[in-house]
């Protein structure tokens, strides 16, 4: 077996991907995917806690993707812009090449109720970053808390239409229709 | 012991909810809970399917409450003003006498990871519930489903100031006053 090889990482997430989807997530252990990867599974566990982390693997990259074009934004962008900001880097997140993984990983998580619950937790923690970083900018409250809500609630149903079958349009778009979807909603009532 | 009472269920619920805040959610059992409201545990039971739905007694009418007022509404209400119409009815659910109820009942709540899913999928089952109940009246995708998921994240953050120490104002003024911040929060990044 390889001690080291550039992407191990990146075939031992595909390789166990692979394995939950054929044979499931409960009947799966970490020796499998090793040994499937043609690695030993002291080198997975060198990439991953548990079995469970190779599907949530790159949570900090994913907040900072929310976060970091709202630390670069004009110091009096209002709280939705900064949110429609983060939308549009969450765009180079989930690129066209990221979809059929993404698919897949989506039908795992539906598989298993506690992956379930670690997505809704991720989804959680990204509500409270995002909250803290529109405070720390000094927009108030009951304003920062629901740009926040708001934000990771059209980032995730874009994110449900963009795994949709047959779905084809680029996440920005999707993202950039129910954002504007969401504005003539609230203005229609505003008249 | 009394074979029936007027008030028997409102009386299980307050012993159940004093004994969960005394001595912890966990260690406090059914027949506890019949013993000390003074009736047998067989009739805990024609009240309730088990300890915690004690907590989570009266989710249809809870649904009732946001989706009556939407099929009450006139033909042509844009969805958003349908949110509003859900969110006014829920001010009559939550009267200022519920407020130490709901309060005690929160703490519950957090004490118990397992209690606390149980909140979230109530909160799923409204969101499904009001997409369901806008889309039957017509309105269309991405804005039946986006008008459900941001009506119950304003109910939800409402809510929670609502119970929050120290809030006085009464449930309608907290939920009018968090629809008005989305609206120029939306309002003032379409300019």
């Amino acid at each position: 077996m390889a001690r080291w090889q550039p992407g191990t990482r990146e075939r031992l997430q595909a390789t166990a991907l692979r394995l939950f989807q054929e044979q499931g997530y409960d009947r799966t252990t970490v020796a499998e995917i090793a040994a499937a990867a043609d690695v030993t599974e002291r080198t997975f566990f060198r990439h991953f806690a548990d079995k469970r982390e190779v599907i949530f693997a790159g949570q900090d990259d994913f907040l900072a993707m929310f976060i970091d074009p709202i630390a670069d934004a004009p110091a009096d962008a209002p709280p939705f812009a900064l949110i429609a900001r983060s939308l549009d880097s969450a765009g180079h997140f989930f690129p066209e090449e990221r979809r059929p993984f993404s698919r897949i990983r989506q039908t795992i998580i539906d598989s298993e109720p506690s992956l379930g619950e670690r997505e809704l937790a991720k989804l959680a923690t990204l509500k409270v970053r995002l909250g803290e970083v529109l405070r720390d900018r000094g927009i108030g409250e009951p304003a920062a808390t629901l740009a926040a809500e708001t934000g990771v609630t059209v980032f995730h149903l874009s994110f449900q239409q963009w795994i949709a079958e047959e779905e084809v349009r680029p996440f920005a778009d999707i993202a950039r229709e129910r954002l504007d979807a969401l504005t003539s909603m609230v203005t229609a009532t505003a008249l």
